[in-house]
């Protein structure tokens, strides 16, 4: 059965591998994009995002709408050192012939989720959790509506923005707090398992072995998306973001638990964390699970399936 | 000059009174109403926005909207010990024959300022500052838009809340530290100023001589209103709401100076205090004012004038 | 009766004029004199005190003990703006001759107060209160031991340090919350009280017919003190730290109330800010008092005296 | 070469192994033993400090000595839940012959250090160090003196207080916040490692065949303490303490790396989390280090070794 997400992003290198793996991967359907400022301005990453779907070759009948343009209460803070000064640095990007939807990327979210089925849609964020927060405020029937969410963000174990906070998390933590605080079933694919989804040089030769143009894209994206990484004493660059539609795809991908989660919003040391407790195991009824491993050859095995399907 | 107002709120018995001060003053015009979830739920207070809006033959035309059903990150929380389990307890409320506008709340808020001519409208909130956080946040040009802000909140040397923390502030701190901190031209008129805006048996003689429908019912509602902040031990019971919209009317009502402020989000004993700098003079261009006074008599000339104007 | 009291301070203009009004008060006696860090370095408040101590011809049998090097927890802050380089800019020291007591302060502090009947001493700190709260937690007997306290710190409504903060709390807020939290009847004597303790011409005028050494050390201090404030906007200099011996002396100079009071520890802007809690009467075994309130010509109508007694 | 220990504790069934071991072993001499409110009350942990030193046997001229009552700011928090109402329940206390020092355990502490040569001490908390901080800021010069401190407490990875929060750090984050940024050489032996530390049923057979009064004691405790942690989902319990010990002995058994380390002060879900920065390798010059392993095996065989010298 194929199960109807929505993306809500913010590309980024491995957003837009997110988004290249939603689109070739017949186990999954692109409802709608939205996006949302976090590795770059909200119109870098709304224009990586028109170029992304052409490059897909993405059916022009998905919306896709610009979302909020800075955090709720932190100042806006962007990633060029690993995302370059476009969002999307390394590869040429095609023009976008598509156009944006008028609607707002909060609205977008609201709409699609109201006017699915109940259980339809399952809401997959990689970036600040901004726009989907204002959603929940907004309309709070979309909890009930949705089927799940599967975001990336955070680490139980380990940060990238301080010591225990991560990015996406860490620019807009009351978004995140809203989000994960929702109460619908909701994911997070943190640090903890997206550091193990790698580009090894054995599976940069299986994705450049592809040869479509979204294979030569994905290179180009790796070449300097790795060397940014590299700079930061990783051996080989973990691609985050892809990994939640992977789960969506197959869950059995992904090694999580059911926990209690929150975002601490008060410290000093640790502002931004997201803080689960893994001392007891939780209640069946707990709606918040953490990932705490990925399976690198099988994910990328999705991947490299998909990019052989599109253009 | 006419002065367009939209009014934001949660009546509450005070935020009534405000109302009926706009509707029967000549000096200004309610461009629209919203409500927020305060002092009652958003269902009871919007009702009581209706109520209110029948009683003072506001024009039909003038839309009235349903906002937030709860805070940003905060629980829920209500003031039913000063406005009773309705909201408005005391007197009878009419039966409103007007429809809500099917807009959000938020999505009124920005189409009335957007739709409006730059420097058209006031924004009057007196309630929580939910509503208009998030349309600051979905539509930032509304900051440019609006003439500029005057809200009931907060105080400087002085808290009901807490010691030194005021309700619609600490039922939504990081609200109002979004729309505090927004930019656009903003002032506080909070407990410093209120707690001058009382009423007297004076006062109470000279509103219960008016005579009309309107002032037997604000006589209603301040024989409920003033029990319960008798039982606080106030001699008179402080009018909050209104003198924001008085200030609109007259702004020599007030006194106000130049400061700057900002929300304590983090801490233990003073979460939702607003945080004025007035150890000396601020700078002309500082955005944000604190009203630190108000002449009661004169403040309730106005309001005994329009409701001598009402049904 | 006189009263016996422990001066624990960090001279510093104020806390001068506080010695030596209790060295020339028959009214008070002092039992000891300790130092803290604070407005200069350990080295320099405690030169200055024994500075202070041979300019009153202060008893030489009474122990003076250098006390803590830094606060807490705090990276240690001085007030050079203030006090100058020396902690005493201004005036011509004396030269000590008398010796350091050979025990820390907090010790001394420890000794003065279990060597003495209970009730006895009266605890009178005028810096922050680092020695203080070591001493509670290393003994905590001293609390039901001593008389009571009363200390210059802190505000109810106004700030010096922070907007809603004062040097001497801000400095050391933790030591503030032990010492003010420990159980024993203590006073805050703030800026809410001392902001009233100001040198007008008339004061100086009458400070300066007094004609003894003393006088006219005191008359340089202010040279300084009156034009380093001048430079923050005071018409005339508030002379905080006496204020608290005089209140030893009369307790009818000071307008102090029971409040619960407490240091707030964990807000981004309200940090040190010490919180009362004036919005209902407090019960008549609230051991926090804090002084909102000094008549100003009385105050100095002792101080003049005092100096009068001295060389 | 004999490695001289002061040993900080609050017995406490593994505080007491950690006694046995260091009196036991030929690699460590203790010079004194100080005692801190944690486990239990401070009476309680005193009274079995002596009664563990009885027990093994220890030189009487080595001083025991009560410290603090209770934590800095924190209210005081007892374990009973993990070691029973008298802090050791499980076997039979010996009665103690000998008197406790008279000095304050802070004095012993600072007495013993400023004592002894330079890097002669090695500091050895495994209590709150609510002590610790107490000396440090009486008598900064402690900090060059010691030769390094070895505390257990915290965890970088794991908490049993809160999620990310240990037992010794949670009751007293202000003071561990002091003694972690000291400027000491210092490793914190956490949960990470401490958790690896459990008495296996092969461990316990190797321990119950020593057949010395000393084991025969420390099988009562293991029975108490093995029984409590078994009720917390535990297979095996951790036995903390006596790692730092073992570390001072032979540091090869446990595994450290140098990393920034400070206490969160102010997290709402995270106050009292040590937080270690493990990002990047710390340079080493770096004063604090964090253990994350510990040879369960070969840490065991000393204190097999240690318990069959003694008594």
């Amino acid at each position: 059965m194929t199960r109807r997400i929505l993306l809500d992003c913010d590309p980024g290198h491995d957003d837009a591998i997110a988004i290249l793996l939603a689109a070739g991967d017949p186990g999954v359907e692109i409802a709608a994009i939205t996006t949302v400022s976090g590795n770059q301005s909200i119109e870098k990453v709304t224009r990586n995002a028109l170029a992304i779907a052409e490059l897909a070759g993405l059916d022009p009948t998905v919306p896709i709408a610009r979302g909020a343009h800075r955090p709720l209460l932190h100042e806006v803070e962007y990633a060029p050192e690993y995302h370059g000064e476009s969002g999307l640095d390394g590869p040429q990007l095609p023009e976008p012939t598509r156009a944006l939807d008028s609607r707002h990327g909060v609205q977008l979210i609201i709409d699609t989720i109201m006017g699915s089925e109940p259980g339809e849609i399952t809401l997959v964020p990689t970036g600040a959790l901004t726009n989907v927060a204002l959603a929940v405020r907004l309309e709070q029937r979309i909890v009930e509506r949705v089927r799940e969410v599967i975001f990336m963000g955070g680490g139980v174990h380990v940060g990238n923005h301080g010591p225990f906070s991560e990015f996406n998390i860490a620019i807009d933590p009351e978004a995140a707090q809203i989000v994960i605080g929702a109460g619908w079933p909701i994911t997070m694919v943190g640090l903890d398992a997206t550091h193990q989804a790698v580009v090894t040089p054995e599976i940069r030769a299986k994705l450049d072995a592809v040869g479509t143009r979204s294979s030569a894209f994905v290179g180009g994206l790796l070449d300097f998306y790795g060397a940014a990484y590299a700079g930061h004493g990783f051996a080989h660059p973990p691609v985050h973001d892809p990994v939640t539609v992977a789960m969506v795809i197959d869950p059995t991908l992904v090694r999580a638990v059911k926990a209690p989660l929150a975002v601490e919003l008060t410290g000093t040391l640790t502002k931004g964390m997201t803080v689960a407790d893994l001392r007891e195991p939780a209640p069946e009824s707990t709606p918040t699970s953490v990932a705490l491993g990925v399976e690198n050859e099988r994910f990328w095995d999705l991947v490299v399936a998909a990019l052989s399907r599109l253009p």
